[in-house]
């Protein structure tokens, strides 16, 4: 961010707490939104690793002008454990990566990255209602991508990990959620969907194979990525050559930015 | 404080600490202050009462980006407790209003209050050595300022306080680290003074008395305040009418901005 800010002792200050922090946005982004509403807020950022992520909170807990707090890897379920009050989406998913006090200063969460990828699906033209869809990682972004798809109207929601214990856990509880119909495991072959959404680090590092088997992308398939560095991953590159839409990871939190905000800000 | 900042992930993070926090002026003053070195940092402002700041400061150990902190009213005696280890005017003084990191995380810690005012006079063109110096208040910032007087070479250190224990206490360890010579009681009156400064609250509220008996001073005498609000004290008010050279508490803060922060990025 570069911008206009009126920094004083009246200043409302919110945080993102994350390890590694350098990579974040949310600093600029989050600062210039919330300014652009005409308050005086910033949002800095906080390098805490995850076994100090207890004894931060104590403290943050007692800082009256610290209004609310995002939370990012690793600390997304740590974050929602600290939360006295929290939507039904983050109950279900027992991670949180928005936090906003209630009137007795505990914390009330929210889990947006879900939201994210749909509102970037949306934003970019495409609607998930009606397609076929196999989502990679059964983690924390990977099960509020695979709630907010089945609530977003997919026909069908294949989950591949390789954690097949973790995969069945999620499907099993989506299941007792949404209803057993279309809901089932994937493999990495992609074959037949029509979205396709990488919700894992596979990609992150230049050695790393491809997610899914780009060998058997097609046009039709909508392809989004949760990982932020690099900003085109292997799996966008070969998906964008066949001329499929995409979404980048970037695209995707870009798109939770106006939701963060005004959840931070009192919802 | 309105300038160009870039919030990222990589910003260093600053804080000032105070109950009450509204009325501070460094989230603006010192982060301009260091963005002007090209220092990607912010400061920002906490408002945590006495009774949670060790709480706080716990939090703040692991926060690994958070390089440095600003203590003001009531924390400068608990901040000195936090410091592992302090220049040696602070542990005279036994408080601290800046903070930076040693090597292992732990606080280091030192007292400027008393340069800011030495500083502030010097940069109004005004020399403290040779004067004789009434002080009115042996709390936190009164002995601060006490001390930094005999360093800078003051002839004569008259202390009043109401309190007559914390006055003497003040004295008998300013006379065993300096010697008894000029350094006794003083009252509410300034006759005979070339400086007057009061280190005390009163002059904040408007039914206030003054510190001084202000039919007393002359014009050859330099009178200096360490309230910031009102900017302008009764007793300068009365100071300025007669032709004395005067500061403001806001002047004593200004003068010591550039000490705190090259304290505070690393000395």
């Amino acid at each position: 961010m570069t911008g206009q800010l009126s920094l004083s002792g009246e200043t409302r200050v919110f945080v993102v707490i994350g390890d590694p922090i350098a990579q974040v946005k949310s600093p600029g982004a989050m600062t210039e939104a919330m300014i652009a509403l005409g308050r005086n807020c910033v949002l800095v950022p906080m390098h805490v690793a995850a076994a100090d992520f207890g004894r931060f909170m104590a403290g943050a807990a007692v800082a009256r002008n610290l209004d609310g707090i995002i939370a990012t890897v690793p600390h997304k379920f740590a974050a929602y454990a600290q939360c006295a009050t929290a939507t039904e989406r983050a109950h279900f998913l027992r991670s949180a990566n928005i936090l906003r006090r209630n009137n007795d200063g505990s914390w009330h969460g929210d889990m947006s990255d879900g939201e994210g990828f749909v509102g970037g699906m949306r934003a970019a033209g495409c609607t998930p209602a009606g397609r076929r869809a196999l989502l990679v990682g059964a983690g924390g972004a990977g099960s509020a991508i695979a709630l907010s798809l089945l609530e977003a109207g997919v026909v069908e929601l294949a989950v591949h990990d390789l954690d097949a214990a973790r995969r069945d856990a999620l499907l099993a509880r989506l299941k007792e959620r949404r209803g057993a119909a279309g809901i089932g495991p994937g493999s990495d072959d992609p074959s037949g969907y029509t979205l396709v959404a990488n919700a894992t680090p596979t990609g992150m590092r230049p050695d790393d194979p491809t997610p899914v088997r780009v060998d058997r992308l097609s046009p039709e398939m909508f392809v989004g990525e949760v990982i932020t560095a690099p900003v085109v991953t292997p799996l966008l590159v070969a998906a964008r050559r066949l001329g499929c839409p995409t979404q980048t990871g970037g695209g995707m939190y870009d798109a939770q930015l106006e939701l963060m905000r005004d959840f931070l800000l009192g919802g």
